[in-house]
C-alpha cells in the first residue's frame, strides 16, 4: 500500500561497517517498496517525480523508531505443536521419546495451522522473514503466502523422509510461488543423512547454483561422530562434497575447528547461531568472538518453538552476546551493534534477501515500528544498546512485510482469527495425547 | 479496593514442593487482601459471612491467568539513569570511568525520578515488589509509596559514604513508612568495606534481629582477595562476625566454596541469583543446581538496569535455568517450577514477605493477571513451562499491588504522566553529560 510515515525516527544500516545512524524525517511506502526517506521537503528527485503519490494512510510515529523487520536466520515453525510440551528432559529421551513420535502423526493440513500460529509470533517480535526447516515445504509456504509473510524455506532432507526427486521438485514448487516464498538448497544435518543423498543434494546445489545450509556442529558428540565416520567434521566433509561452491552456510555451529572457520571465512558462509536453544538443550555456546575476529558473516536465529521455547529476537539478541561476554570472560566482546546487525542485515544476506536487509530507497518495505516512549528504552542514552539489551517484544507497535501491515497494537492483519488458530493448535496436539 | 476478578484461572502455590496448580473460577480482593478463592458459589465460610461486599470493579479475566506477582529480589532501580550508558566496556572501565563519576553527581530528588521510572518498568514485567540498595532509602521509600509499590530496601553501606548511624536511621525511617516500606540490614560489599563498619553492622543485626543481605562472591577476583585479606571467603568472613544470627543471604552468590555451601543451608539462608547482570558483566554463572540439590533457598533479581539493562523477569527466568543447563551440560537441570517458584514465593520469603508469596485467602494482594491467548502461550501444553521458557513482559495484563491495580492494559496508575517521567530522567543524565 501507499504509506507515509511521518515524524519518525529512521534506522540507517552502514552495511560495510556493521554500524548504524539515527534519522529523524519521514519514510514513504509505494506498494512493496521504500520510495523516499527525508525530511519530506526534499523530494525533487524521487524516480517518479511527477507521479501524484495517494496516500492510503499516514502514519504519525511519534518520533518512535522505524527499523529494518527481524531475521529469523533458522527455525522449524510448525514445532509450534510441541512448545512446552517436554522441556527440562534429557536432549535424546527430549527427542526420540516426545519430539519424533509426535512429528510422525503431523498431516499436511497441520503444518498450516501451527505455521500461523507461529508467524503471529514472529510479527509480535518485530520478525519480518523467517529461514525455515519442515516437513511439507509448499504447505510451509502456502501459510506464509495466505498471511502475506515472507518465508525461505531449505530442506530437512534425511535418510527417515524425502529424497533428492523431492527436494528439487521442492525447490522449483516454493521458488515459484511468488516473492514472499523461496528455496535454497539443504538437508538436515550430516548425523541423519547418508552419502548418497548428500551427493545428490551437491548434484543440486551445482545444478541451480544453490548455496547450501545444514545443521552443523551444533553438539560436541555430533562433531565427533561425523569425524569417526568420515575422518572430518561436518564442515569438511560437506566442504570436500562441494556443497559451498555458490555459498550457504551453517545453523548452530557451535563446535568447530580451525580448519571449518578458514572454510567459513575463504567461502564466504554464514554462521547462523541460535543460542537460546544451544541455551535450553545445553548444547554450548558458540565462538561468535572469533566469528567476528575473522570477518566471518554472521546472522541470528530462534531455532523451533520446542527447543526454546519462544520465537523471539530480542531474547536472541542479549543471549548471543550475553553468552559470548560469558564464554570468553570479557564484558566487552560482541558489541550490540554487531548483534543488530546479524539480527537485521547479517541475516537477510545469509538468507539471499538482498533487498531486505536494511532502510534504504528501492528496498523492499520489510519495516518495524518500535515503541521507545516505554520505560525499558528510557532515558535515551543509546538507542542502538537499548533495543539490544534492553528491549522486548512489548516495544512492537507495528510489524509491515512487503509493504503490508501484518500487525499493529496487538492486532493481527493477516486474515485470520487468532482464536481460530490457537484452537487449531490445540486440537492438534490433543489428537495426539 | 474490592474487586472481584471473574473467569479465572488461578495458580496455587504449594510452597513445601515448590510446584504448581492450576484452578478455575474467581478471586476476590476486598481492601489489600485476598478475600475468596473458589467457584464463586460456595461462599459460605467466608471470614466475614454477614457482610455484603460492595464491587468496585468485576473484571472479567477471559479464561487467563491470575499468579502472585514476580518478586525483583536484587536491584538498584533509580540506576535507570545509566542504562545503556557505557555497555560493552570491560567491569573496571565500566564502573570507574562511567558509573561512579556520574552517581557522585546524583542529588536526592533525582532518585525520586529515576526510581519512578523504574516502577513502571516493575509494572510492565510484573514484578509486584523489589528488594532495592541505593542512595537515600527514605526517598527511595518514597517513590515506592507514592506510586503504591511495595519495596524492600537494605543497605548500600560502604567506606565512601554513610556510617552505622545513618544506617540505624534509614533503618527506622523507612520501617515507619507504612505497609508497602521495609528495610533490611545490609551493606555493599566486603571489598569496598572496613572491618569497623561490617562490626558495627554486624552489632545492629543484634539490635534490631534483623537479617543480613550483602553482594557476595560475585566475581571471582573477589572472592581471591577477599581470602588474600582476611582468610576467608565473603560468606565465612561476614559468618564469623555474626552477621547471618537472624537469616539473611547474598546478592549473587556466583562463587561459592564448600564451606560457603554449608554455611548457606545451616543457617538457611538465601541465594538470590542475578542471571542478567552476571551474563551482561561476564562475572560467571551461579551454580544453581548445586543450591537445589542441597535444599538452599534460592531467589531472582534483574540487578540494576546498568548491568542488565532492563528489569524483565521473565528474561531472568529463561536464563536462570538455561545458564545451569550450559554450565552442568544437563538440559534437565533446574526445571521450570523451580525457578518460578524462586522468582515469586523464594524472592517474597528472602525479602521477610512471607505474606506475599502466593494466592491464598488472608495473603495480600500482590497478583498480575497473564494473557495467555498470546501466540507465545499457545499450545497450552504445560502453562508453568510456557510462562518461564516462553512468557514475556508482553503477557502482562494486569499488575495489582496491596489490592490496587497499579497497571493494566500498557496504561500506568501511579499518578504520574509517563511522558514527565521520561523527561525527568533525560534531564538527569543530560545534566551530567
Amino acid at each position: 500500500m501507499n504509506i507515509k510515515f511521518k515524524n519518525a525516527r529512521i534506522l540507517k544500516t552502514d552495511i560495510k561497517n556493521h554500524s548504524f545512524e539515527i534519522v529523524s524525517g519521514e519514510l514513504w511506502v509505494k506498494g512493496n517498496e521504500i520510495y523516499y526517506i527525508g525530511d519530506g521537503n526534499d523530494v525533487g528527485n524521487l524516480p517518479g517525480e511527477n507521479e501524484v503519490l495517494v496516500w492510503e494512510r499516514e502514519y504519525d510515529c511519534k518520533n518512535n523508531l522505524l527499523m529494518p523487520g527481524f531475521k529469523n536466520a533458522h527455525t522449524h515453525t510448525a514445532m509450534t505443536l510441541l512448545r512446552s510440551f517436554a522441556d527440562d528432559l534429557p536432549l535424546q529421551s527430549w527427542l526420540y521419546d516426545s519430539v519424533f513420535p509426535r512429528e510422525g502423526q503431523l498431516v499436511e493440513e497441520d503444518i498450516y495451522w501451527l505455521d500461523i500460529l507461529g508467524i503471529m509470533e514472529y510479527l509480535t517480535s518485530g520478525i519480518t522473514s523467517n529461514f525455515d526447516m519442515y516437513f511439507f515445504p509448499p504447505m510451509n509456504a502456502k501459510a506464509s503466502v495466505d498471511c502475506g509473510f515472507r518465508t525461505v524455506q531449505t530442506s530437512g532432507l534425511n535418510n527417515f523422509g524425502g529424497s533428492c526427486e523431492t527436494l528439487e521438485e521442492n525447490y522449483n514448487v516454493v521458488n515459484d510461488m511468488g516473492e514472499l516464498s523461496s528455496f535454497i538448497m539443504g538437508f538436515h544435518a550430516e548425523y541423519t543423512t547418508s552419502m548418497e543423498l548428500m551427493e545428490g543434494i551437491a548434484k543440486l546445489c551445482e545444478k541451480y547454483k544453490s548455496p547450501m545450509f545444514m545443521h552443523n556442529s551444533e553438539t560436541e558428540l555430533e562433531v565427533k561422530e561425523c569425524i569417526e565416520r568420515w575422518g572430518k567434521t561436518p564442515t569438511q566433509l560437506t566442504d570436500s562434497l562441494g556443497m559451498y561452491k555458490y555459498g550457504g552456510g551453517g545453523y548452530h555451529c557451535v563446535w568447530m575447528d580451525d580448519k571449518d572457520f578458514e572454510i567459513f571465512r575463504e567461502r564466504g558462509l554464514y554462521a547462523v547461531t541460535n543460542p537460546g536453544s544451544n541455551t535450553k538443550l545445553a548444547s554450548g555456546i558458540a565462538p561468535i568472538t572469533r566469528y567476528l575476529k575473522e570477518g566471518i558473516h554472521l546472522a541470528l536465529g530462534t531455532d523451533g518453538p520446542a527447543s526454546n521455547n519462544c520465537l523471539d529476537m530480542f531474547r536472541e539478541m542479549f543471549l548471543m552476546t550475553g553468552l559470548a561476554k560469558l564464554r570468553e570472560m570479557d564484558a566487552a566482546t560482541v558489541p550490540a551493534e554487531e548483534v543488530l546487525f546479524a539480527a537485521t542485515a547479517g541475516g537477510a544476506h545469509a538468507m539471499n534477501l538482498r533487498d531486505c536487509d536494511s532502510l534504504e530507497v528501492g528496498k523492499k518495505a520489510d519495516i518495524i515500528l518500535i515503541d521507545l516512549m516505554q520505560p525499558n528504552m528510557q532515558p535515551e542514552n543509546n538507542i542502538v544498546k537499548n533495543i539490544v539489551y534492553s528491549g522486548s517484544k512489548q516495544n512492537v507497535k507495528m510489524t509491515m512485510v512487503n509493504g503490508r501491515i501484518l500487525y499493529e497494537d496487538q492486532n493481527y492483519f493477516i486474515g485470520f482469527d487468532p482464536k481460530e488458530i490457537y484452537a487449531k493448535a490445540n486440537t492438534i496436539i490433543g489428537r495426539m495425547k
